[in-house]
């Protein structure tokens, strides 16, 4: 099968990576339609330590085998699929899930091939099937919005709270759609107005992180994963204020910690949320996905693709492993 | 009357420093004893923009005079006081107080004379009597035991937590002796042995710092203010487990943020807390505070006392300004 595999950095369409094969209580999924995030972009240029092996934990597809003991009822359901492998052994998995167990392997991030590929394997117990009213071009987002949901599991989003999202990136426009859901004030701060109208479009309150006071928000999302956006969110929270990163620093930050211990800020770590309630957004269409999307690339093409998803300011590039 | 007096970062001896005066709804207070701190220490260095003024927020007192609108019962009454001054007008200081008040001043920290004198005031509304059975040298702890407990009012400290504390210093061990209050197993972590006799004297357990296992503890307390610190306190948080800063920190810091989202974790950076809890602690004896003393000095030799407080491991050293 084709498949889009890393290793030492180099990213290298194969044509002829081999197909793998259902475990026990594994699926083998057809790609349907796959997104690339800014995670795989930072998995590139090395991020995590080097991953080697196929990229890609965004996607959407079809069940086309099953292993022996998962019911035959799952072949041929659209699926989507929770990144995380954990070992169902030991007590973290037992009592908070997969997402952080120290044994686990992570979907086109560390140890198991990921979704650029024609099929993926996954155990049963991470899909979920898609309703019939969300198309694939939807259901794609099915992660990053389940991402952007986290915060709603750490924190009380209170709908009085002033609420600002540092980046209007991919994930930034998912975390203020799902902050808006709370009927809380939010506004899209980026660095430069053409990057505001696509926020705008979504009925997005925006502005410029520049000309924002100190201390204006409640609450604070960071969503870039530079430096200069931490510095902008930990000057924008208020006293007591609570600023959630979003995205994945990779490497060192400085960062002055004056101001987090002083104005008694409390900062929360958010990653991988829950895909059946990001499901239900999207079929109530509660949360607008389609306006995300940048492009579209067969896989044939998914190294233009990835130079595509590269360059400032784009939004969510597909790959559709049949579209050639 | 005497005082210590700050100003471009040189601490100085004044004798003839005027004498402070209540005004409408102050008091004039007598300092008895008063405690050198980290940030009295940092703030000579150079922290928080170069503060000029009398040093010094630790103390305990007896008020000598009150201004017209203060009750005469104050007079002779023996107190400690709360360090920040908010301007009582503010949603701030309307709402949670005057600890975040932006026009706030900050008692021989910001805009305000402290304590390391013969005389300070403050207005009556900072001030808390002294209970008899608490001695001064029990009371001179107030403000830090208070800035201990600031941690349980913002986070639920759970009794089957695993939780450790590093930095066995002065803050360190008055954390430490709270935490253990909530039936919390508490580790104090220090990185050399000699520092550790201390917390074992205070009965509290022990290990050194490197010789923790990565991700051991549900809740980590940073009180040692420096880098080292912190990177050892974000390593030895489990995932989705809870980090607090307590000790301010001077400056930049080099983070690697990547364990603090991909981890989930949770900082809450923490300063003043409540002083009427610590008095209580302080009369029930359950926290031990006379241990934390490493020497004290007549305030006429103010110097030498800072030049004691700032060698390493040094605990608490005390000014006694009627000492000379």
């Amino acid at each position: 099968m084709r498949a889009l595999y890393l290793a030492e950095g180099q990213l290298t369409l194969c044509s002829d990576y081999p197909r793998p094969e259902a475990g026990p209580d594994e699926a083998l999924i057809r790609v349907a339609l796959a997104g690339i995030c800014s995670t795989d972009l930072e998995l590139v240029k090395g991020y995590a330590g080097g991953f080697r092996g196929v990229l890609g934990h965004e996607f959407a597809g079809v069940v086309e085998a099953v292993g022996s003991s998962v019911a035959a009822e799952w072949v041929g359901r659209r699926v989507v699929g929770g990144i995380n492998l954990g070992c169902r052994r030991c007590p973290v998995c037992l009592g908070d899930g997969p997402e952080h167990c120290p044994n686990r392997t992570t979907l086109g991030i560390h140890n198991k091939d990921g979704v650029f590929a024609d099929y993926v394997t996954l155990p049963v117990v991470n899909l979920l099937a898609v309703p019939d009213g969300v198309a694939d071009e939807e259901a794609v987002f099915t992660e990053p919005l389940a991402a952007a949901l986290r915060i709603r599991e750490q924190i009380a989003v209170r709908p009085a709270a002033r609420a600002a999202v540092v980046g209007p990136g991919r994930l930034g426009l998912l975390v203020a759609q799902v902050l808006a859901l709370a009927g809380t004030e939010v506004t899209v701060l980026g660095r430069r107005a053409e990057s505001l109208a696509l926020p705008q479009q979504l009925g997005l309150a925006t502005a410029l992180v520049d000309e924002e006071k100190d201390d204006s928000f409640d609450l604070v999302v960071e969503a870039t994963g530079n430096d200069a956006g931490f510095a902008h969110s930990l000057r924008l929270v208020r006293p007591r204020g609570t600023l959630v990163l979003k995205s994945t620093f990779a490497g060192q930050a400085h960062i002055n910690l004056t101001k987090l211990v002083v104005s008694e800020i409390t900062v929360v770590g958010s990653r991988c949320g829950p895909f059946a309630p990001a499901l239900r957004l999207l079929a109530s269409g509660a949360v607008q996905v389609r306006p995300l999307i940048e492009a579209e690339y067969p896989l044939a093409d998914g190294l233009a693709a990835f130079e595509h998803a590269a360059r400032p300011g784009v939004r969510k590039v597909l790959l559709r492993p049949d579209g050639s």
